[in-house]
């Protein structure tokens, strides 16, 4: 999938070659956290298998999901790993996964030269902010319905893998509210 | 300023003139609409003078701001522009303004052959992304107060320069909460 990807930025062999050189494979057991939130970022990631969720720590404990990464998805605290900043959300995997671990220093050396790699990171950022505009639209616009409706469409099959209230706290309801308005939509 | 911005990507001069030859500068009367909801965008800009606010129209009428762009920024419906879908908010000048439009046609020659350009765009989409990340977070973890703080912070000058009540809809508290939130800070 991240070879079918990056072929649409016309890379040649020997540039994706290079990826396998730089990068490294890394198992992530289910519960274990890739990234704490306040910890300094310094890998971006791609999912080969399994499953993560991304969650801001609120101030009550409670946890707030705003996204997950599903296989052939990249998964990463990109803001912090630009930024330098510490991150604002831990991304803990949700099952048994791997990751390819693309370092800041195999991520400079990948792009330094090449136009390819430069453009490919390019579209995984423009990706990753359509997310967030979609979002925001989201919660501005659409009924707890509505973006329940959204979720599945966007996370396909995602709603037989993880438990009910990870999908209320990403819709921004209470897991009571959410049961209640499937019951409602199956009658 | 932006030919500064361009500097850190390590640009040449002859590959910074291509952008003189490829793009054109547009005068934006005060309440003129760069950009509307709803509308197919095919430009993004990079505003030389003037101001600029980005709203979502709610379903009441209400208008809700979700940014600003001032002097040396760019202005723009990036995701709109990339996924070809209409925009999802408009874009309105604040005072009369003047912006440099960058056709998607002259975005792709531009970055054709050049790994500085490409580069770039790639920051520029970076600095996008990174703003959605830090309003969610204060959206998430802010108080109105704290909120109003992280305004003047980010937009440094901009109190005095538009109505009150855009910046009450851009911190989501309503203009007179925000007078009272000011009135009370004074005393």
């Amino acid at each position: 999938m991240l070879r079918a990807w990056t072929l649409q930025t016309g890379m040649e062999e020997s540039e994706w070659r290079r990826l396998a050189e730089l990068t490294a494979v890394k198992f992530v057991p289910k519960g274990t956290r890739l990234i704490e939130a306040g910890e300094h970022v310094t890998s971006g990631y791609f999912c080969g298998q399994g499953l993560f969720r991304l969650f801001y720590t609120l101030e009550d404990g409670q946890e707030y999901n705003v996204g997950f990464s599903l296989e052939n998805d990249y998964v990463t605290s990109y803001g912090a790993m630009v930024t330098g900043r510490p991150s604002a959300y831990t991304v803990e995997a949700m099952e048994d996964s791997a990751v390819i671990d693309i370092s800041q220093s195999a991520l400079t050396a990948l792009t330094a030269h090449s136009l390819s790699w430069e453009r490919f990171i390019r579209h995984c950022v423009e990706r990753l902010y359509i997310r967030k505009e979609e979002r925001e639209r989201e919660l501005l616009y659409l009924s707890a319905r509505e973006r329940y409706e959204a979720f599945l469409l966007k996370y396909p099959g995602l709603d037989r893998r993880i438990p009910q209230y990870h999908i209320a706290s990403y819709i921004g309801v209470s897991p009571v509210s959410l049961s209640r308005l499937l019951r409602s939509k199956r009658n």
